[in-house]
This record gives structure tokens, C-alpha cells and sequence, in this order.
């Protein structure tokens, strides 16, 4: 599937300094005619990606990892579903990381994502993720001081802890990438004033109450210290083999399909093939065919 | 429980270049008087580890992980059964990380111990661990290239891929430290003739009979190639935060008493308390007393 647009300008490898402000949340122009071409693109997108994963299975020498963190209501579930919808269930985990149990809490900060990490020729899709960890605990550091039983000499210098925390993190994605698992990082970079008007949209549409969270609106407030920590995130996190891209939230159909292409940009570059069959298997299939021909 | 004998010559901290050669399988002397006097301090050795197993506990910071590598007859069960004996078996656990099913294959190779690592409060023992990974694959890389299903980029170079193992396990045991788990890597030190002994006695007494094995003989052909691998793999691994301890084998009761007193010594380095109790708490306490009092 075509699509015009160039990945690069989403794509952050850590090759120089990030900063948020360069990257807009609306493209300013829609990537589809209208609601049936978008339909189209979007279902073309999940065939071929479906079709990848299937090859990547059969190939079983690589994994992917998909990490989707945003601010509230800037359309991680929906990306999810409507990137992921198409491809067989067999080969794609999703994981929703919500607030930590006293068991997930007891360990490391990164215990719980290393347990669900995907098998070769997977995909394992983490709708938040370790990074909660460097994010939300940055804005309120209480979180950690806290609640996370970190013996006290580590917690003595926040600036210490946040640099520990970042090296450990790049380790463990470099450690991934060597291992076969190809690490995707998205952040949905929605704006402030569109996450308002979906809230608004929560409110005043009954079927969608149950979405609406009066903690979302109170994390509002601290909008600037969230993006201060996203750019301090994303800069020391990015890296050429586990980037960072950075997709236009304010429009989620656009979204959809820059995530898709991504990831399928991202599938293609895998030298992915079904396992090669040797001269002497063949041989043997052919004996098989003779046998099964016989009866 | 004290034993005269120096910690500093078993323990290597990275500070300086690793040679095996260096450190011998016999100490040349005992470290008890007789088998009551080994009794009374290795019991001794295990209230203490215990008492503070219990304060770790209720303390909730810190975690401790044992990790035990050897040639085959060094002793490692042997070890962890008469140095663990007297802990509280809800404060300790053992994994034995033999050949990799192939869920766990299908996985990077930290993934089965990553999620097998202990929580605050705990001890886990690794009775063989990730360690594998750099020895018994190193003397047969076979092991990886024909079993492991790496992307073929990545074993192309196999000096690299050590490399990247080496630098993960370093970064891993680093994390591991900064997020409250105290490291302890033992590699228990006999000698190519002590083994022969030992295998020898596995024929001659019926009732060891059962732990005797053929491909453990086989693997005395590779003796020498499995010393390179344990010297490189302590040279590169060894840190200030996770030290590796060369302890002499051919003497299992020294073996066990030095064991005993690094772990000890370990844990008295920790700044372990029973949870502070404020005032105001106090007070409440008081006030609970006196309802229980009142029937």
C-alpha cells in the first residue's frame, strides 16, 4: 500500500538531540480522500502485515515489539485495533500495563515487561509500557519514593535514579535487538487541546461515558511536565536500532496508517523467507507424495 | 561465626585483569579443627544467614541472588544444601537452569532467569544460570548457531556476539543491583583430578550410582576449553556491584564454610532494620493493647 508520506520526519534513531516542539500533532492534510479510501488503506495495510507475520512465523528468527505510549485519550486502543485487527490472534499479544501489583511491584521496574516479552515470530504490543516508569513516576516522583521499596540509597538522587533508569532501558532494548526482537516505539503526540475535546466528547456521548476518568482530567494539569519528560524520554532513549517515532495524534485515521506503514516498513526490512527445504528433503517429500498416492 | 580465612583472595571485583591461574583449587589448610567443629560453624554460619533473612523480610528493600557456576562434581547442590539448610524455606528459593525447553529457546537467552528473579525479601539461588550462555556455548557454539535461532546477522561474528553477551549479562546484573538486588556469582574451583576422584567414587559406591553420567566424562575432554571460557567470562562480568567469588572446591567443607561467610558478610553490608514504627503508630499500639486487655 502506498501512502504519501515520509516516515523520517516521525522517525527519531537518537542521532541528534530531540525536541518535541518539532514535531507537530496534526500533519495538516489528510493522507486519504475520504472515509471508504481510508477503509481500503487501512484493510490493504492489515493484509500485508498479516501476510509478514505469517512468513516471520514460519521464518521463527525474529519477534517485534510494539510500545504505545501517550498522554489520555490520544487513541492508543484504537490504533491497537485498527492496526492489529487483521493479523491471525495467534501471532500477536497485546499487554495493557495499568497500575502495578504488590507481586509486580516487589521486583525490578522492568520485571513485568521482561515476562511477557514475545516468542520468536511474534509480535507482543504493549499499551504502556517500562517507560511509565520514567514517565508518569517523573511527574509525580512520589510514586517511586513511595510506593516502590527501593532501598533508600538509590533513591537519595532523583537525577541519579532517572540516568539509571534510561541506561537500563536502552541495555535492555539493545539486548532485545541483538536477540532477535525488533523494538517499535510510538508516541501518539495528541495535543492539548484535541485531548479536551475528546473528553468533552466522553462526557456528552452516552455510549462512550465509561470511558470518561475524572483522574484523566486532573493529570491535565500537569501537561507541561508530562511533555517535559517526554522529550527528556524520548532523547535519551532513541536509538538506531530501537527508535522512537513521533506520530500526529490530532487526526486518528492518519495515524493509523503512519503506525501501519511503519510497521510494515519495519517487517520488510527483515530478511524474513519461509526455511529452505534441502535437495535431499525434497527427495524425501517426493517419496512421501508417492506413498500418499498409493493410498 | 568467625573463620580464619581472608574474603578479599576469593573475591574479584573487575578492578583488575582475571587469571584463573591465580587462584588455586585447595586451600592447603582447614578451616575447622575436625567434622563436629565443621558442624558446629557451618549450623552457626546458618542461624545468623537465617536472622537476617527474616529482618531482609520485613525490611521489603533488598533481594539477594546466589548464582552458582562449576564443572560438573564441584559440589553446587551440595553447597546450597548445606549453606540454605537453616533458612526459612519461604525466603528461599532454587531454580536449577539445565537445557532450555523450547518455549524458553524461543526467547533471548536472560528471558527463563528474568522471570525467575526474586523479590524484595528473598534470596534466589540459580543453580546454573544465563551463565551457560557464555560457557558451555562458548566450548560448543553449535549450541547457538544450530539450536538457538538467532537472525543470521548475529552470528555471523561469533567474537561479537560474546561481546554483546558479556555486556548484557553486565548491564543486567547492574540493574538488578540498582533496583535492591544484591548479586553473588560463585564459582565453585575443583580441580581436573578432584573431579576424577569424585566421578570415580560415582562407580564404586551403589548408592551414588545414579549421579553418575557418560557425557559428564565426555566433557573432561573439553577441560582446558571450558577454563578459557570461565576465565574470559569472570574476566568481563566481574563488577564492584556484582563481584564474581573463585572459591577452592577440592575441600568441600572449607568450600561451604567460605560460601557461607561471603554470604553472611554480604548481608551484614546491607543497612537492614525492622521497619521504623513513628510515634503516632506507637501511641495506636498502645491503644490496640489496651482493647486486647479489656477481653
Amino acid at each position: 500500500m502506498k501512502l504519501d508520506v515520509d516516515l523520517d520526519t516521525f522517525t527519531h534513531s537518537g542521532d541528534k538531540d530531540f525536541r518535541l516542539a518539532d514535531h507537530p500533532q496534526s500533519l495538516g492534510r489528510k493522507l486519504y480522500e475520504n472515509k471508504a479510501d481510508y477503509r481500503t488503506r487501512i484493510a490493504e495495510f492489515q493484509r500485508e502485515i498479516d501476510a509478514l507475520q505469517s512468513m516471520m512465523y514460519a521464518h521463527d528468527r525474529y519477534a517485534m515489539l510494539l510500545i504505545f505510549q501517550a498522554m489520555d485519550a490520544a487513541g492508543k486502543d484504537g490504533t491497537i485495533k485498527h492496526v492489529m485487527a487483521g493479523v491471525n490472534p495467534h501471532g500477536v499479544k497485546v499487554y495493557s500495563f495499568k497500575k502495578p501489583s504488590a507481586r509486580e511491584i516487589d521486583h525490578g521496574f522492568l520485571w513485568r515487561t521482561n515476562v511477557a516479552m514475545p516468542e520468536r515470530g511474534r509480535i507482543a504490543i504493549f499499551n504502556r509500557s517500562y517507560y511509565e516508569e520514567v514517565l508518569v513516576t517523573r511527574v509525580h516522583p512520589g510514586i517511586i519514593t513511595g510506593g516502590q521499596r527501593l532501598p533508600a540509597e538509590q533513591t537519595k538522587t532523583m537525577s541519579r535514579l532517572w540516568k539509571q533508569r534510561y541506561a537500563a532501558i536502552r541495555n535492555l532494548e539493545q539486548y532485545l535487538h541483538d536477540n532477535g526482537t525488533q523494538v517499535l516505539k510510538f508516541f501518539l503526540n495528541v495535543s492539548k487541546d484535541e485531548q479536551r475535546a475528546r473528553f468533552l466528547s466522553r462526557i456528552d456521548e452516552p455510549e462512550k461515558n465509561w470511558k470518561f476518568s475524572e483522574a484523566d482530567v486532573a493529570e491535565r494539569q500537569h501537561w507541561k511536565s508530562y511533555m517535559k519528560a517526554y522529550q527528556h524520554c524520548i532523547d535519551k532513549t532513541s536509538s538506531s536500532d530501537a527508535p522512537w517515532y513521533v506520530v500526529p495524534a490530532d487526526d486518528k485515521k492518519n495515524m493509523r496508517l503512519i503506525v501501519s506503514k511503519i510497521v510494515l516498513s519495519r517487517m520488510k526490512q527483515l530478511d524474513l523467507h519461509y526455511p529452505e527445504v534441502s535437495d535431499e528433503r525434497r527427495a524425501q517429500l517426493q517419496d512421501y507424495r508417492q506413498q500418499l498416492d498409493e493410498g
